[in-house]
């Protein structure tokens, strides 16, 4: 139950998706929470005692209770705070909601992170970017409206601010073609919608350092070899 | 909404532990509905028409609206038909629902199938059984009660099928070590409560069919190396 006197916080770091997620829910909602930032290369004890079994980020902690995984804060969140929903009311779009969540973190998330990082088999690399594509050109079709929300951004647009952000970030810096214009018009228009979108935009990270940061990642991986 | 002139279907096939999830809730609640075996060896055009993204099982089909994707099924039940309800009624115990859910899924159900497949890779399946084993240990620590949903089985139980039945199925035909009574009482006492909850019994497949078809199914693993 959400109180006047709610301690809400939220781990997270300027970069992730997973957190920028957690970030414009709470935005969305209105919900007012201190941001401890973690550096994942010296994870802080709190981020250990808060998620032991997975040790990642986001964890969103309220009145010092912790919620782990990004979509299950989203539904944690919706279901404490009433405002704005995220989540449509009827059940069955709900469940399409969550099914198309789901469906951007398997097929288009993790194949394009996979995608990334096989920089020593390309055969594995395009089978990758196939599916990363083809799970993209899938939810091309699903997009009717301005959002996936309808008039308004919701669950779906939210998971989805990786394609939005992220996918053209990962394309300027591995030349790895997934996502554009010419193949997915409503996506890439959607994209630019969502972006411009008030609550979005001022949650967004600089884009300067986070291309900085992600180059010298994927940098690394072929110094590593 | 549900009705009484509700249409309910469940495309499934018996030995399935995503499918058995379903069954178990739809019993849980009381709702009537017909099961259509799929082969999926041959799938039915009615399984590529209602899950074209997957092309897998289950999938719920209500009134003609079909859901896939079995966690997301059982929280349509929960949300369509409110009696006896699957996951808790406050959101922080609902959000631990969840996350055990996807945890199970991810941590547990994914690497086994894993250490299974990797026949021809010891090291990768070792590391297989090794994340397998442990997720299970974690699990171990969460049970407190007589079932993950308290005094009655719930949400995590229900997603938990595949460790009561399944896994010392495939121990039995693999030889794998993944779970036992020493390793794990909790959870081994669980699963003999679990497996006797009239609900669940009567909603279990027949085991010698399914060890039969498994073992068939593993030994043809080596056949085509």
């Amino acid at each position: 139950m959400a109180t006047n006197q709610d301690d809400v916080k939220l781990l997270g770091a300027v970069g992730s998706a997973f957190v920028c997620r957690v970030q414009i829910a709470l935005k969305l909602k209105g919900i007012q929470y201190k941001f401890l930032e973690e550096n994942m290369a010296n994870k802080s004890d709190l981020l250990l005692k808060y998620n032991p079994v997975y040790k990642k980020i986001p964890v969103f902690v309220h009145n010092d209770k912790p919620v782990s995984e990004s979509l299950v804060i989203l539904e944690y969140i919706d279901e404490t705070w009433k405002q704005n929903p995220i989540l449509p009311s009827d059940p069955y779009r709900r469940a399409l909601a969550r099914f198309w969540s789901k469906f951007i973190d398997d097929k288009i998330i993790a194949t394009s992170i996979k995608a990334v990082h096989t920089v020593d088999d390309e055969k594995e690399r395009e089978k990758n970017v196939e599916e990363s594509s083809e799970a993209l050109q899938i939810l091309e079709n699903e997009l009717k409206d301005k959002f996936f929300g309808g008039e308004n951004i919701g669950f779906v647009d939210i998971a989805a601010v990786y394609i939005a952000f992220w996918i053209p970030l990962i394309q300027d810096i591995t030349g790895l073609q997934l996502f554009n214009a010419e193949k997915c018009p409503n996506l890439y228009k959607w994209s630019h919608e969502f972006l411009n979108h008030p609550i979005v935009k001022e949650n967004m990270p600089p884009r300067d350092p986070i291309f900085a940061y992600f180059k010298a990642h994927y940098e690394s991986l072929f110094v590593s070899k």
